[in-house]
């Protein structure tokens, strides 16, 4: 039964419209800025997501203004301008500040790490969200997950990788986390600016690169001019994020806080459909259009070393820093968990079917 | 910069603040029946998180009574119950109703068909939302996706399954179009009720029984007695639902309806998260306290024949309506676009890391 109070709706409603100054309720004004340039596809689309939501749940209450990496220039800087209140929010990812937060990293992905559903397990009904704030608490910042890729490409080669010999001295552009255990490997890990990589990749200036998956790499066109696309390693999931200055989400009533929370929660959940229908889209695409494209996994010799080199990494930052440890074996522990429901659920399905 | 609009808001503040009548705004009590029964653990959760976050987001202005069945005595009728408007909403999944409108099981979840995330894509970003809306909208309902249980098990077995033969005759509890399926390869498919598996597969009644995965599974005890638990083929994703009545719809103002709509959208993702992270933890408990279960998976003659008879069965139903073969075209279609990209990501992740 739908029940109106109509009693009360009554009243209120003459009450509500003989007066034009009742009707205006606080509105709260949120400036947002983003790592993203414009037209940056799925990442994006993300905050405005979840912009258009608040307001329309809030009737207009809560407005934002997004700033793309064009307006404030500070692509990597987000943390910062949120930190000192020239904005209320963010729209990033924890590992770009590792040099300045360097137990941020572990909460947008880790080589060797969960799949999407099991980060966001970890996250929500494990000790993701607590240890996250732990991290973000002295710097006066509330972070959330913000949009997941999902599992991201290991990346483009132009030749194939049969060994660990292959790795020696290849030149590949793959930044962060995964590009130190590259190095440690005899990879010769080079940063080039992305509007760079197609025709050094062209010109044999580097012999690999690493970027996302087909979503976004579509429009790199790096299928173009490598033949080989390796499955990753090296970010099983990345979950970018929402940061909020504390100031300004203590200043917001309880519903607003609300809106906005879930509004954050439903876009990131929305980013990982919506990467997932893309990466579907352009890689279908891709095949299409240059039939030579060929998918590849890493020999088992390579996973190993990579392996080996992400965990000795790890156990180094672990034995550094206490609250490195906390999140490690946090995620560590979570992961032997959930993995064995992962493999007798979604992959076993799946091998399953694969075989016919 | 977090600007209010100062004077806007002094201004408003006092004339709400005057008036009590102001203060009280509209609120609409919507009447929810769900399928479950009282303690029924991520399927109840669901509802009961939607309804959270919109009487919070909605400042009290949409309330919320929940009904479970032993209060309504009609857990397969919430259909009928919605649609006449003895209920607003109802919470409970598209197949059972398939007696009644045949096309609704296909919203649910199809055996062979999309993991999760693949659902979701259909769903949202292809022609999902708008096929479902097709089959329902004659009944003057809205149906929204409610959580999904995430990949299911094809059930628990007292005795390994190594070949068709050792289908035939094998009594087994397993409902809908999977009994369906199952019965066409010799399987004698029986139905129980849930209160009398226990004791029928202890005393050998039945030799096998399905019933979801290990978070819903972990209190049927079946570990306990069923030493074999073998990966699915039936349900590699179930999707629950939410049903509207049009005409409560129709009654809320623009921003409830998103908040409805939000809220409801969340709490779908948030139960295949949490059901994630149940199965991962019941599953774990399960293999401790009982280190003789096993899991397998079925060989490839049964998942082979499991798998002919399913596309039989359905090209049947493709043949006789329009809207059906609408909706299986579209879900084959999609799964042929997005699968591929599953299988060069946490696929091919998933398998080179359970390698080493």
């Amino acid at each position: 039964m739908f029940m109106r109070n109509t009693f009360v709706a009554a009243l209120a409603l003459v009450a509500v419209l003989a007066s034009p100054l009742a009707a205006a309720e606080e509105t709260y004004t949120i400036r947002l800025a983003e790592t993203w340039g414009p037209n940056s596809g799925l990442l994006g689309q993300s905050p405005r997501n979840m912009a258009a939501m608040a307001e329309k749940m809030s009737d207009g209450r809560l407005k934002f203004r997004i700033d793309s990496s064009n307006k404030h220039k500070a692509p990597f800087g987000i943390f910062d301008l949120v930190r000192n209140g020239q904005y209320d929010m963010g729209h990033t990812a924890s590992y770009y500040y590792k040099g300045t937060i360097p137990n941020a990293m572990y909460f947008t992905t880790i080589p060797f790490g969960m799949i999407a559903p099991e980060m966001y397990a970890w996250f929500y009904h494990d000790d993701g969200m607590a240890l996250m704030q732990k991290v973000y608490e002295p710097f006066g910042l509330l972070s959330f997950p913000g949009g997941n890729t999902s599992n991201q490409m290991g990346g483009w080669f132009r030749k194939e990788i049969n060994s660990l010999d292959d790795l020696k001295g290849l030149k590949m552009r793959t930044p962060g986390f995964a590009g130190e255990v590259m190095s440690e490997l005899g990879v010769a890990v080079t940063n080039l600016p992305p509007g760079e990589l197609y025709t050094s990749l062209e010109r044999g200036t580097i012999d690999a690169v690493e970027w996302v998956g087909p979503a976004l790499d579509l429009q790199m066109g790096f299928h173009q001019i490598a033949k080989y696309y390796y499955s990753g390693w090296q970010e099983p999931n990345a979950e970018v994020q929402f940061l909020i200055n504390q100031k300004t989400w203590d200043k917001l009533p309880a519903d607003l806080q609300e809106i906005l929370r879930v509004s954050m929660r439903t876009a990131a959940y929305d980013m990982y459909i919506q990467s997932t229908h893309e990466s579907g889209a352009a890689w279908a695409n891709m095949k299409k259009e240059y039939p030579e494209v060929t998918h590849k996994v890493f020999p088992p010799e390579v996973i190993g070393a990579l392996r080996d080199t992400t965990n000795r990494l790890l156990n180094e930052f672990a034995e550094k820093d206490e609250l490195a440890n906390e999140i490690i074996t946090s995620q560590r522990e979570y992961l032997q968990q959930v993995r064995p429901w992962t493999n007798i659920s979604d992959k076993a399905y799946l091998n399953s079917v694969a075989d016919q």
